[in-house]
């Protein structure tokens, strides 16, 4: 009988359970959220910082905020897709949601070469707001920063009184007047929904990457300092997809490392095909020693986006006991993408008017 | 016959030229703008940086941009409305003129002692509408930053990407986040009047005191990085009224140094009996060596303010000479202050609900 294998209980896990040491975070246990959501079963949202008040309201069918975002800095890939699944299951569980394309932040925040100037940001922010759209995000859950109401630019602008100099460069090491800014407007962004005016204060939750904590402690402790009676906000950690070629990010800015969702068909099959695997040497040593899924890029796409649980599982299983080749494993993921993507790039281009709308205001 | 006496060309006005040339400001020369204005003729309105495009705008009768404003963090006094009457000779001049109200600048850059949440910047911004409209600034003339357009909050936070931790720190001493917050409001007011959406590029003029020329560096040289094809704006300075008591500065914060704009008249008689005079020990020694207008705070209002310049002339000439003494000259200085600024406060109650709808947008 072959050995017991937990799929979810890899190695790279237990990194992140010495990074959550080290930031002093708390993994979610299970069940937790009154929801067996794979993101949560798969430990993909793995760790937390304040969540009881949330899981509370959850239980307790009381109504909680949740506000995640995504900077416009560039076309969406999969890794985003990952903030929209967690988006999208934190609605389902109740929350009054709101998803913000960040284009200032996007500007200030980046290199020129990156993003030039509020032009590009408000393009690419067009573009992501009809994917998310495209996603099943309601029109009216989508705001973009620079078409924001007067109180929400008060308050980042307030957040900035409430750090100092000395308490910033000691976080970030660095005072660069742009990136302040685009962290006054995330303080504003994660607090603002708790103004009286919008759904005054009440638990609210952002998940994270765990190598922003830091700008969630500081949100926190500014939380406490402005006059409007905050509720501290929690957040929650997930896990980074990686990029498709060996100890490299996922990341816009090098073309091959990253599935993109306007990606085509060849694209993605050129991309699963070259991307780094975990297969053997040889067919017959693969045969006999097994696949290593831990480190395989196709498998980690199904494992991180895949929403058949039992296919992932058995897939694990196959890949590692050597029943099921690098080959039949990349086919899985490109026709799993291929027909995702498609569907997907279809409802995209059906939401582009309403998309510009919502980045340059209604004319 | 009597030495021939240059009331404007006093001791002061020497000091301020050491200044000038320090900091490369030019002089503003006779009839440059095309106007005798009082504010001219007695140098108080003094110098400038670039107003050449400005003079060349009133020459040709084309229009021009003027921006000036006042940061909300204590009552009005007489130093400001110095500001209010610049503001005014430049719109009689012909220019597109904006009067800001900084709130959140003022809440940001003020320790907490002095102004100590938005709610109280958002109060004094209301009263300060009020004095601005009934000294005849009209009400589509004024805005509060507080509740200004997303297009201008944008355009503050691009100009914090157009300069580094280090220009910063070399002109200001510190980047601290609030103080570098109201700066990038600053620079937006300054500029936004320039956007396609407002008036579009075309010369402007703010009116400051001479030791906030770095802000108006640091202003120009943003003006030129930001892709609006923004013309650099032009700057004038104009001399600080001083406290009422000697070496002092006027202050909202030493409440016997600073007219108030809503003094009662028995505050006016105390305030003025009490400043610092250019009188002699006695009677006698002012009749034979004159007094000394030149530091005596009475004469000084006169000369700031009051609209009669022969009045202000004569005044001098006759203190000057020992004929008039500190107590006929502290008289007349009163009797001026409370005629005026009873007539002002009854219109300013005429203003409070107009004021409020500015300060606190609409219902």
């Amino acid at each position: 009988m072959q050995k017991q294998i937990d799929p979810w209980g890899s190695d790279e896990i237990k990194i992140d359970e010495k990074l959550l040491k080290e930031f002093g975070l708390k993994e979610i246990p299970e069940n937790y959220l009154n929801t067996d959501h794979y993101l949560l079963k798969r430990k993909i949202l793995l760790a937390h910082r304040d969540l009881d008040k949330i899981a509370q309201r959850i239980k307790n069918k009381q109504p909680f905020i949740q506000l995640t975002g995504i900077a416009s800095s560039g076309p969406l890939h999969l890794g985003h897709k990952l903030d929209i699944d967690i988006f999208l299951m934190f609605r389902e569980l109740g929350a009054i949601s709101r998803f913000v394309i960040s284009d200032i932040d996007a500007f200030v925040s980046r290199p020129d070469d990156k993003v030039p100037s509020m032009k590009e940001a408000k393009k690419y922010a067009a573009d992501i707001v009809a994917h998310l759209l495209a996603f099943g995000v309601k029109k009216e859950e989508i705001y973009v920063q620079s078409q924001q109401k007067p109180s929400y630019f008060q308050l980042a602008f307030e957040a900035s009184k409430k750090i100092t100099e000395n308490a910033f460069r000691a976080t970030y090491g660095h005072v660069n007047p742009g990136k302040l800014s685009a962290n006054i407007l995330q303080y504003a962004d994660i607090l603002h929904l708790q103004l009286k005016e919008n759904f005054g204060p009440m638990p609210s939750i952002t998940c994270i990457g765990v190598e922003q904590d830091p700008h969630a402690r500081i949100c926190r402790d500014i939380s406490r300092r402005l006059p409007y009676g905050f509720v501290q906000p929690s957040f929650a950690f997930f896990v980074h997809q990686t990029g498709l070629q060996k100890d490299m990010k996922m990341s816009a800015s090098i073309k091959d490392s990253a599935i993109f969702l306007n990606d085509n068909p060849s694209d993605i099959k050129r991309k699963i095909n070259r991307a780094f695997s975990g297969g053997r040497e040889t067919i017959e040593e693969h045969k006999k020693l097994g696949g290593i899924p831990e480190v395989d890029k196709a498998y980690e796409i199904l494992q991180l986006h895949h929403p058949d649980t039992k296919l992932v599982q058995e897939t694990y299983t196959r890949y590692k006991s050597g029943e099921m080749s690098t080959g039949e494993l990349k086919k899985i993921c490109i026709e799993f993408l291929t027909e995702t993507l498609s569907k997907h790039q279809v409802k995209v281009e059906s939401f582009r008017e309403i998309a510009n709308e919502i980045a340059y205001g209604k004319k």
